[in-house]
């Protein structure tokens, strides 16, 4: 392995900027200014305008690092004159556990004693055993069904490809989501945002889980329709929900579902900016060492089809 | 195996009384008076008053069976005349689940999202290579452990026995407890409460814990003390604290852990009774099935050392 210059760039977030300068000299390379890099880490997932001014004298420029999964912001700037990654399967292990985390909170009722401020009665449903279906047969439901595994419950996964999901106890294909919803406990969203999946939770979904049902959505608000959602809430026609994202985002202050009893919603936090760093450090380290290696570079992204 | 008179006292909780009654047939027992009882199924919890007078004709009486794992209430009548069970192990696997839900909810910060009203900034820790620390090696623990397996934790059991705890990284006795807690991220309470084990969490195991350590009890009330834990929580030298159970029982109206932005409460309910009686009722079956039969009984109670 030869070191190779690495830059690393904006600064305009210092704690992210360090970290992937330790990340760089873990990877071996050799920290440099743009201007003589072979390779550029992005480090401001938000500092996306002074990209051109950055790259403009790269001269040997090969490789570009994005920091975290969803690259939207960059999509106008990707150009196939250079190698792209991004960090997409680095957060995954992290929503995997605030899945969990939300799955257990809503059969424990946490987010109801959450909001107590007296002793009050005991609720709550064993998690074992439960019949879970999965919406989404990627990363995040990767890292999740090892996470549930000791719990015995009985998993569905539905996916657009027929191809069994490991550690599912069956998968199946989208189309046939229906014979699965009235025998779901818990409904997991952890789908990528397409046009095809986008509300793909909806009044007829809400409908067909039964009235004791939660639904856990740690993709993007989008795949969830939300005024079906408020509705079959106060409805009494799902048991709850549990939301890392909303739509819109951010929620506005005073809609429906911050005073529905029965709704926890964080703040897009699956993965929170310190988590994603912790993550994203060692995964950026390797990507250097495969680059100074000429190794094959972890999380491509292909600039045709802008993912 | 003969069957054998059983009886079931008292009748206070319905739901209880008959699913103990439930449990006497199915295990082959029959259905007695106390004054004939060789066995007897108590079957309220709260109802120990009228203990003494129930046992006062029982002149044949051989066993007795508590409910529920802590047995506190009954140790003032603990007589080695009789063969004591109770139901410890029972609701272990229920209580386990909440004690990771719980642990989950500190680390994501879902109490505090759970109390918001609007979008707010993100806040929380991934839990997959976290030092944890259990204190006890019964059955809560045995249970609790596999469904930390997949987080890849690094879990130290806190006993009384210097023997391995089955799944552990590390097992040490009570005596070295502050050894391990300046490393803690997560200190789990999961023992019986003796009159050793009162007050085991107090102000220097609070002061020995990082700051941003989260204590989980999940056991008995009596094992933290209360005004430390406050004192803790106020000055930010504790992560924060989600409390199964608490002394006082029930917590009052107005007391400050209510209004403690870092404290997540539920009212004693890592067991919900629906939970109990689903998880008590075959046990307590087995558990006459084999007096019956004159085989060894499952949880018996060390009348020697209360529990």
């Amino acid at each position: 392995m030869t070191s190779r210059p690495i830059a690393v760039a904006p600064d305009t977030r210092p704690a992210m900027y360090e970290a992937m300068c330790r990340a760089v000299a873990a990877g071996g390379g050799r920290l440099v200014e743009p201007a003589d890099a072979d390779g550029l880490v992005w480090a401001d997932p938000a500092g996306v305008d002074s990209f051109p001014e950055v790259v403009a004298n790269a001269q040997n420029l090969e490789w570009i690092q994005l920091p975290y999964a969803g690259i939207e912001p960059f999509a106008h700037h990707l150009d196939d004159r250079w190698t792209w990654t991004c960090g997409k399967g680095v957060y995954a292990p992290a929503v995997a556990e605030t899945a969990l985390g939300m799955i257990l909170a809503g059969q424990k009722h946490l987010h109801g004693y959450s909001r107590a401020t007296s002793w009050s009665d005991p609720v709550g449903r064993v998690l074992a055993g439960s019949r879970i279906t999965v919406l989404g047969g990627g990363g995040i439901t990767g890292h999740l069904l090892p996470l549930l595994a000791p719990f015995g419950c009985d998993v569905t996964v539905v996916r657009r490809r027929e191809e069994a999901f490991s550690g599912a106890d069956r998968t199946i294909t989208t189309g046939r989501l229906f014979e699965v919803l009235p025998r779901t406990d818990v409904l997991v969203v952890a789908l990528a945002l397409t046009a095809e999946t986008t509300g793909i939770v909806g009044v007829a979904e809400l409908a067909a889980l039964p009235d004791h049902a939660w639904l856990v959505n740690v993709a993007r608000g989008g795949h969830v329709v939300t005024e079906d959602l408020v509705e079959a809430l106060r409805s009494d026609s799902l048991g709850g929900a549990a939301l890392d994202v909303t739509n819109p985002e951010p929620l506005p202050d005073g809609h429906p579902l911050w005073s529905e009893p029965r709704c926890l919603i964080t703040p897009h936090v699956a993965n929170t900016p310190e988590m994603g760093l912790r993550l994203l450090e060692p995964f950026v380290a390797e990507n250097v060492s495969r680059f100074c290696s000429g190794d094959v570079l972890l999380a491509p992204v292909d600039v045709a089809l802008g993912y």
